[in-house]
């Protein structure tokens, strides 16, 4: 009898093979009364130094095989290897509590990581994520119990596992790993971030695979719904031999489209840019075949370090990037931190509803000194490409008339110290607080741009927390509200000459791309690995069939209708 | 020299007279270790009897002077005297730690104080202030300083200190106290909330009056504007000796509207409505002559208590007051609890942002047997009188159709069973959440009624928590982003033959009014106090003028331009 098992679709493809279970060695700890603390520290100093030699290899082989964006997690481990506040913390344990290393090593690690994990924070979660794949690796080296090395894999299999590490996930090797499917994890999870890169087909968080699958099954797995299937029948293992050549079919297909421009079926072009979080994400984005980046968050310039980025720092990124893209449109979104999104040197109050409260523009605004170190920034990489500059969470004009009068300041200044400055800088707001894309026939008057933050625009227009479980089914990217401030805010762009895009998730959703195809959008930013797949489907749509459905859209009562629509249309 | 002060407007009027400073005794409190635990705890329950016995007089003072509602806090501090989980504690750490009782009761109250007021929540700070309260009352008792009795007090005076507590405020005596003014508190503090309902102007929150203000010395208070001058010039006496006889005689105008309908200039009839919390609010609806009740908020039903009423308990409230309404419009709000209202009871998780979590009719639809309850018990205050019933917090047309399906199975029950129910229920919804507005057209054609909600309107349209105070600069009920919500809303329901009422703030705010009338708003439903002096705007102005002004009003681009707009036309 076939098992079905449904979990995240992490990483598109299909994978068919056998079970291969990867255990983690009994890392259990017992405490202990030592004597000699001396030779604990020198058992725990050995277990470091063997840990940063295997993260050493393990980060040149993955700047090798799959490049240095990739590697950086590592170079982020090794650097929590050295961190004194998490190093020092049981070096004094051993010596205060007389205990074992292990035992020291398991305490401190388990409150780094309840600390970062109990933040809802994407961001923190990770650094949760980071520190549990170090220690552990630490910790059998203490305990003598060597990891299991997924290098010595010599046959096809697909990975069944508790959790991947992103150190497990490096060393796959992609001819013998056909995929992987997991008991926990995420789409944002960097296994999750590094499959899609590696273009590993992976399903996670499906709970349960490690108590249903065993060693040597086999188990179809599909990346692209979120299915698995132990021991399939005859039927279900055709039909997913079926597609899975399918879909080597449309991967094909897709490539070819990597030079091309996106248009319609009737020929009208729209773009398809990229979201990108570091100058690292370029080899994507160009990979892809992007024809510009449609956002470029800076959060992560200001993240995991001590102190403000300085503006040099800043500077250097912003110029890599325009450069890189070699007069490619290029958005950058200034600061867009608080709120959720700690910078514990800022030390913020802690607020009761984050969402709604001090972040992003409304922060800048008050720090102005951050702020304007940022703009300075900008405005001196404006003169090495083609610079948009983009100010997140606007809720007024007047907060948009006071972002853009600090940026004409600091224009002003650097024009007069001599610095080069482009002089066609556009400069656009986020459409993601529902004021605004009201309001969106007078901000047009004044901004160069939009572009449409759906993930928080969905949250603020429903009320609905997105990361909140109990109203997740409030999160209507289709529901015809969504639909109709989308479409008050590109019809004021137009109306005063200028241009809309969109930033958030649902631009690159298949089920949206028809109905924003249809309602005008002129930009579309999403994840660079959606880039071509949107450009086949947005070749296959005629720009007036697309109208049609979201005219219609528009007047339906709920999100299921539209889905509905569009499913029975176009998919 | 005179001294301006400024504060929060906590109740209309002027006061002119000479400042009484209101001192507590000193109540500070030393650790002592004692020997005898039955001697310290007969001390601690001889205090509490004192207590009681006081409180109970007040309460009966209360209830005469100012009627029941004002005497249920002094019932709910009798409450809290006999709550076994606040004395308990006090008696337990008099045992086991060997402290004198003032030190274990300070200790525990304040523990208490501590917990309700972080508790970001209004109902829950007003328990911490009720706490404080009695515990003081209790400790002075304890160490044999009696409070100041305000009831000696025998010339005309200004009340000036640190705070007022509601007992104080029920001692007050109208002939001799003309008005209070203190550091601490907010508009919506019971002793504002008593200020108000007994007509004895008082500035709050002033922060350093008791610094600044000698006994004796003559002060000016302007209830109206939150102003406060000592020893104020032979001028200033001059102009708010005016300002006070300007008062009166307006007072005296809207006393005569009582009995009218409230009418435009023009003849226009729009609706002029109350809220209320409870069927003790009634007889403030009644003497100031409002027209129905536009919004009955049935959280308090299920507050202070230890478990959900029973149905019996519910009709029993609900018929209270739409019999007393007689056949005017009763509006019923189901339960809006959850987020930042808590109910001990129902043991809700912890939520990251409680203002966009599990709420109100989120949590009615998943706990339907609480929502069936409610339902009953109003169906069958249905046949009683004319009772409106309307859902908050909707977000999407399935969420109204699931209510309204679980609304006519109880009805079909009821049916059924045999009890008689209405057959003519007005079934409508809170306008609160931006889709709702956008979606107005769609719901327009299910709903009998709107009622737009601008507490949190506005806060989820500018994404803004109303209760943080660094983005308290975005709670803009003028914003046009607002006014463009309130016009689709009120638009939509015409053209289906509906009705459209508003039940925040803005409907009583003088500078909305004439907005709100413009745009075509049916029913203004705002603090009982309040409709008087709209009534008299409201006569004032022609709907044509009002149009023109609204028109204008969408069209332009900041709050702050919308409301000088209004006060050059109308104030």
């Amino acid at each position: 009898m076939s098992k079905n098992l449904s979990g995240i679709a992490a990483s598109a493809g299909i994978a068919i093979s056998k079970v291969f279970r990867l255990e983690t060695p009994d890392l259990t700890v017992e405490k202990e009364t030592i004597e000699n603390v001396q030779e604990e520290t020198d058992r725990l100093d050995a277990a470091l130094e063997k840990a940063k030699g295997e993260l050493q290899v393990i980060k040149e082989k993955t700047k090798n095989d799959l490049g240095e964006e990739h590697a950086e997690i590592f170079s982020a481990h090794l650097l929590v290897l050295s961190d004194p506040e998490l190093v020092d913390p049981i070096r004094q344990k051993v010596k205060d509590d007389k205990v074992n290393a292990a035992f020291a090593l398991k305490e401190v690690s388990d409150q780094f990581v309840t600390m970062f994990e109990t933040m809802d924070n994407e961001y923190m979660k990770e650094r949760a994520a980071d520190i549990r794949d170090v220690s552990k690796r630490v910790l059998a080296h203490i305990l003598g119990k060597p990891m299991v090395s997924l290098a010595e894999l010599n046959e096809e299999v697909v990975l069944v596992a508790d959790d991947l590490t992103p150190s497990d996930t490096a060393q796959l090797n992609k001819d013998f790993v056909k995929g992987f499917v997991t008991d926990i994890g995420g789409r944002t999870s960097h296994s999750a971030i590094m499959a899609r890169s590696m273009e590993i087909p992976a399903v996670v968080g499906t709970k349960t695979v490690t108590q249903e699958a065993e060693a040597g099954e086999m188990v179809i797995i599909d990346g692209l719904e979120g299915n698995v299937i132990i021991n399939p029948s005859e039927a279900e293992l055709n039909e997913y031999k079926q597609k899975l050549e399918d879909f080597q079919e449309k991967k094909k297909e897709w490539a070819k489209l990597k030079n091309e421009l996106s248009k319609s079926k009737d020929g009208v072009h729209v773009e398809l840019a990229a979201n990108i979080g570091t100058p690292n994400d370029l080899e994507g984005v160009k990979n892809n075949g992007a024809e510009g980046i449609g956002l470029y968050r800076t959060e992560f310039l200001y993240m995991g370090r001590d102190e403000l980025p300085t503006e040099e720092e800043q500077f250097e990124a912003y110029k890599k990037v325009v450069e890189d893209m070699d007069g490619k449109p290029v958005v950058i979104r200034t600061l867009d931190i608080g709120g959720d999104k700690e910078l514990p040197y800022l030390d913020l109050p802690k607020e009761m509803n984050p969402f709604l409260g001090f972040r992003a523009i409304r922060l800048c605004l008050e720090k102005d000194d951050i702020f304007r170190t940022q703009l300075r920034a900008l405005l001196r990489a404006s003169a090495f490409g083609n610079l948009k500059i983009m100010f997140p969470m606007i809720a007024t004009l007047d907060e948009f008339r006071q972002a853009k009068a600090l940026l004409e300041e600091e224009q002003e200044k650097l024009t007069k110290e001599g610095t080069e400055v482009s002089d066609s800088i556009e400069l656009g707001i986020m459409v993601e607080i529902p004021s605004t894309a009201v309001m969106a026939p007078q901000f047009a008057k004044e901004v160069d741009f939009f572009s449409i933050g759906t993930n928080d625009l969905i949250q603020y227009t429903m009320a609905a927390d997105r990361m909140n479980e109990q109203v997740s089914y409030l999160y209507q990217p289709y529901n015809p509200a969504i639909l109709r401030l989308v479409k008050m805010v590109i019809d004021a762009s137009h109306a005063e000459g200028k241009w809309t895009g969109m930033c958030g998730e649902m631009a690159g959703d298949e089920t949206a791309i028809p109905l924003l195809l249809g309602l005008g959008l002129d930009e579309f930013s999403m994840s660079a690995t959606s880039v071509l797949p949107a450009r086949s489907q947005i070749s296959q749509i005629t720009k007036e069939e697309a109208e049609k459905a979201a005219e219609k859209a528009l007047q339906l009562n709920t999100a299921e209708e539209v889905k509905q629509l569009v499913e029975k249309t176009f998919l």
